[in-house]
Formats: C-alpha cells, sequence, structure tokens
C-alpha cells in the first residue's frame, strides 16, 4: 500500500535523489494510481530507452531534450510534452540543461 | 471510450482552450486513466474553490500562485507542486502569470 503524498510540494524541501549520470529525480505527488515526478537533466545526459508498464505522460517544464517514444524521435522544448503507453520503449538526450516532469499511472513503487 | 493520444506534443501546434477569465488550457497527453493539461493563467485570474472526483496532481511550471487545497492554503512557485485526493475542494489565486500542468485520474472527460 503507498501512502497517499501530501497536499504541498515546495521544491526546495524535497529531497533529490540521484538517477543516472547527469540525471536527479524529485517525487512531486502521488497515489496508488498516479504519481508526479520531476527529473533534471544536465546537457548531454541520456535517458536509455526502457520500457515499463505504467503508462506516462510527460511534460518539458525547461531545457531542449531529444525525445525517442518507440521509433520516432522528436526534439521538444519548455511547454511540449510527449505520451508512452504501456510497454512501449521510449528514452531521450538532454540538449540544453533542463527538467521533464513524468507523471506515471499506476505510481512507480520502484520510485518509493 | 476516451482515443489514446498521440506520442508527441508541440505547443505551438495545439489548440487553446479558454477556461474562465485569464485562464486558458491546453491538452498535452492522455488516455482514458490519465490526463495531463497545461493551464495557463494572467496575473489575478482566479481558478475558483471546486471539487472533481479525480485525482489531481500539479506542478507549477512558471508563475506564483497563493494555492488552496481543502482548508490550507500555500504560495507556490516554479518547480513546487500539490496533490488533490478525489472530492477534494481546490482553487488558486495567480500572483505572477504563469502556467500549471495538472494531471488526472482518471481522464477529465468533460475537458474533451
Amino acid at each position: 500500500m503507498i501512502v497517499q503524498s501530501k497536499s504541498f510540494f515546495v521544491s526546495s524541501e524535497e529531497k533529490i535523489y540521484p538517477a543516472g549520470e547527469g540525471i536527479s529525480r524529485r517525487l512531486v505527488a502521488y497515489d496508488e494510481n498516479i504519481m508526479m515526478v520531476e527529473c533534471s537533466f544536465e546537457k548531454g545526459a541520456i535517458g536509455a530507452l526502457h520500457t515499463h508498464p505504467h503508462v506516462q505522460t510527460s511534460y518539458i517544464a525547461s531545457g531542449k531534450f531529444e525525445v525517442q517514444v518507440e521509433n520516432e524521435k522528436k526534439i521538444l522544448s519548455k511547454g511540449d510534452g510527449f505520451y508512452v503507453a504501456p510497454d512501449v520503449s521510449h528514452g531521450c538526450l538532454c540538449i540544453e540543461k533542463g527538467a521533464i516532469v513524468d507523471v506515471f499511472n499506476p505510481a512507480r513503487r520502484d520510485f518509493l
């Protein structure tokens, strides 16, 4: 059972988790069915192609990324986004330092 | 049945919907179970207190907001976030022009 998150998240008060070379992760809000995560990337950092059974919706909060979903690649910047169906391969290359807000359904228990 | 969204969303190519005085809305990515929406606010715009049966996780993409969840208020800025359980009252006042990324579970069929 995942405990339902608190109501308010102030970024300066939240724990930052390492998530690979040049990548860090901060939980924002979650319960059993949904989990919002802010992922920060240094320029050149690579989110390697991977799959998971969770649906993922993502929003580019800052920076610029080459995002791959299945066999398609696209350059995305602040305000853009992408959708990943369950078990579909996806990854990214950070072109300009920034952050992506990933939201999963159901929650990523492996992130707790 | 909600059609599953496409993979990539480029903000300049997406339709902007009016969503109240000084507020506009842009769909980002969605399927039956999850829906990501970017809500842009002019300074002074008010997201009136309301409830819905959907869980909501929200991320402040830019600007500054006074956010109310149930009986608690908090000033939130870029990188902060909040969580709203089903049927819990919430709303916001925009203090500095900006955008909030709201993600709902399940999808908001009323936004399609």
